[in-house]
């Protein structure tokens, strides 16, 4: 492998920009049009379209869809202990900090007799997405999982593509992770026509407001198209590669640099991986420890991929790298530098920041707590990394009694007027001329 | 006007569907091409680029852009005082309720050693589109600055079509309530031009990382397509025409009834106006208060189109208007009944509600405190109305101590290797090595 280290300071703007900027992922028009028609076949369709599509992409004669409870015990069954108990720990961490987002309805009165409120409701019914392919990827239902079970969601669904470990099963540790978070209904369905199954409906899967989840282009697009349509589903965030930025200096140790920039890099080849180092040792050395490590991983191929397109980038200073990381914006920025703290303040645009020597990506990742699903390709600048609001749907109710509905009448009056808007005018007005009404005839009737 | 009332338990399922189905706002092919264009010609031609199209579509010879302090002064000084108040007053109100809104970090360590955050920080710069048209919209203004102030967005830009009340200037009250909320980056430019400005910046006008605030299809499109592009910027959520529903029994007053359904009638021909009652009797004399009402009005052309295509539904009971009402997923719901709180415990799906005889629409369209930025067209299914939370990012930290990996990073490690991720596994299992060898050093250094 060969690395190359850029001396940011030596590269004028134009240039600097060049090196953060990320690889265009344009969706092709044909993947568009396929993903569309997809979708139309299984609005049309139905689960006959599904089908044939678990025929096309799957190789499955026919496909149950619906994971059978039996099914889901005999998987939960095969699991060994271990594996059980490492997810039931990664389970009660993710859980207690989701549990302390739990929102607060707010109630106040802005001025006398105008009550506004501000209220959390569930989604009422969502869909996981749950990855299949080379591996199964039981972190990504606890972290989708969970959320839904705390927000109280009243239907929650997952789907995840067939195949392993054997034709139309799915891996065991999904169906133990979904088992913990409550989740029984299965499908055994992926690609674009899972995510139109949940978004509109079919005989057998009901449709659902918002879907989560990470998945390949085909899922992306789909997701994409769906959250377009009214009628369709909402989606929890724009997609794009896995990416982490390391900041470090000389105190830092270049075995863990590495290992962290591999972490990212083993996902998959257009995975991104940024070092930025005040220090040209640490640079050097990082550089040595990849190539030692990186022979030995199993996904070495993967690996090597996403590192010929690493950038390694010397600063003057901290200062410098935190600018450059702002100005990426990345998914994961790994701290490992002496004064960590100090930095910390400095930076911005992250999604998901992980401080100090002992912090690695893959904690985050699986156990310790936090959401891994998080915005990438710079949208962390102005998205949210997931969090148990996302489970829910905010909304407001207001109550003006009589006297303020007197008090604030005629404000109300003067603005809609001003707007042009008579009928909002005479909403308040004839509201106000019948409490004049009113108080004259009780004056009338006073004694 | 003719009227027609339906009643929903002789309709079958089907019937039921289309009489609650909103119009198709398919946005043409012809206008997701020009506005295409539009924003292809901001790129890349930048200023020149907004002064043509200010020639094309606003008739100004020279488009100053920026609009200046003096101008920003005049107009304020041009303003009644009773006007300014009545803006000052609702300023206070959204204020007070969003104010109660300002969200908490959280930190807790979620195993001894294991310390995850959830951080808010305010977005960077935003830019809050206010539309001209008809009539300004200082309410608008007030809607999207006052949070843009609470959150503490380093950078808030206002744009606004020019043209009122002459050429080139902008309305007196939108100067006044951008300058109570603190914005004096305010440039008159509207359209697909003003949307592609903000999302990627010309000379005079610096990008903006999210676009907040409704507008015409040209305005909404250039929203829509700059949304999905991670150089462009984010948006508030998806847009529609406005809506309401009300619920009404035989308590109600059709005089108010009828005049809330004519303010969202009057908003324009699009409007969609629902109402749905147990009472005949009430139904039936709104319609006369309808007529009766709507011919006072200046907007009555606009005011009739929208009410042809209004609906009057007679529900058996409140339980059954609940029913209609979820289902149909209103942008505001109105209730005037006599158990008012019963019935807001049936309610689901509406973006805000209005509960109670002297609560109508534009209460919270301009001076409560509510926000009047809601999601419609069915969307408040699965989306949020818009509050302080949407002008913030939330982002996780965390920071495991050598104890929080050494009693974590064992089960990191299984589920990492459970997933095939050996370098995953390697970033915990190297440190973990690293704190033994540590251990029996510190050991060996033992008196
Ligand atoms: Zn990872
Ligand atoms: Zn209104």
């Amino acid at each position: 492998m060969q690395f190359q280290i850029s001396n940011w300071q030596q590269l004028d703007k134009t240039a600097q920009q060049a090196l953060l900027e990320r690889p265009l992922q344009q969706q092709s028009d044909s993947l568009k049009q396929a993903v569309k028609q997809i979708i139309r076949a299984v609005r049309t369709e139905g689960d006959a379209a599904l089908q044939r599509f678990s025929l096309e992409f799957d190789k499955l004669q026919s496909n149950p869809l619906r994971l059978s409870d039996e099914s889901q015990q005999r998987l939960i069954g095969s699991l060994s202990d271990e594996l059980k108990t490492a997810i039931q720990i990664a389970y009660r961490n993710i859980r207690s900090f989701h549990a302390a987002q739990v929102p607060q309805n707010i109630r106040i009165e802005t001025q006398p007799g105008v009550i506004c409120e501000l209220n959390y409701s569930a989604l009422d019914q969502v869909g996981l997405y749950v990855p299949g392919g080379s591996a199964p990827l039981p972190s990504t239902v606890l972290m989708l999982g969970v959320p839904a079970q705390l927000a109280g969601c009243r239907r929650v669904v997952l789907v995840t593509p067939p195949g392993q470990p054997e034709a139309g099963d799915i891996a065991a540790e999904i169906v133990y992770a979904a088992s913990l978070c409550g989740i029984t209904e299965i499908y055994t369905l992926g690609g674009a026509q899972a995510v139109a199954a949940l978004a509109y409906g079919t005989e057998t899967i009901g449709k659902v407001d918002k879907i989560f989840g990470p998945g390949n282009r085909f899922v992306t697009e789909a997701k994409q198209q769906v959250s377009q349509d009214a009628r369709g589903a909402a989606i929890d965030m724009p997609a794009g590669p896995s990416e982490v930025l390391v900041i470090a200096d000389d105190t830092a140790n270049p075995v863990f640099v590495a290992a962290d920039l591999l972490s990212q890099a083993e996902h998959g080849p257009d995975s991104q991986v940024v070092l930025v180092s005040p220090s040209e040792a640490l640079l050097v050395n990082t550089i040595s420890e990849l190539t030692r490590q990186t022979a030995l991983l199993p996904r070495a191929e993967i690996a090597k991929k996403a590192l010929s397109n690493s950038r390694l980038i010397l600063t003057p200073d901290l200062a410098t790298a935190a600018l450059v990381s702002n100005q990426y914006a990345p998914e994961h920025l790994i701290i490992q530098t002496a004064d960590d703290q100090g930095l910390l303040g400095k930076l911005t645009n992250a999604a998901s920041i992980f401080v100090g020597p002992y912090t690695p990506e893959s904690a985050g990742d699986y156990a310790s707590g936090t959401n891994h699903v998080l915005p990438t390709y710079g949208y962390s600048r102005n998205h949210s990394s997931l969090s148990l609001a996302d489970f829910y749907r905010r909304y407001t109710v207001q109550h003006l009694t009589a006297d303020g509905m007197r008090d604030l009448g005629p404000t109300i009056v003067k603005l809609a007027k001003a707007e042009g808007l008579d009928a909002h005018a005479n909403a308040v007005s004839f509201r106000l001329a019948e409490l004049a009404l009113h108080a004259k005839i009780s004056e009338g009737n006073r004694p």
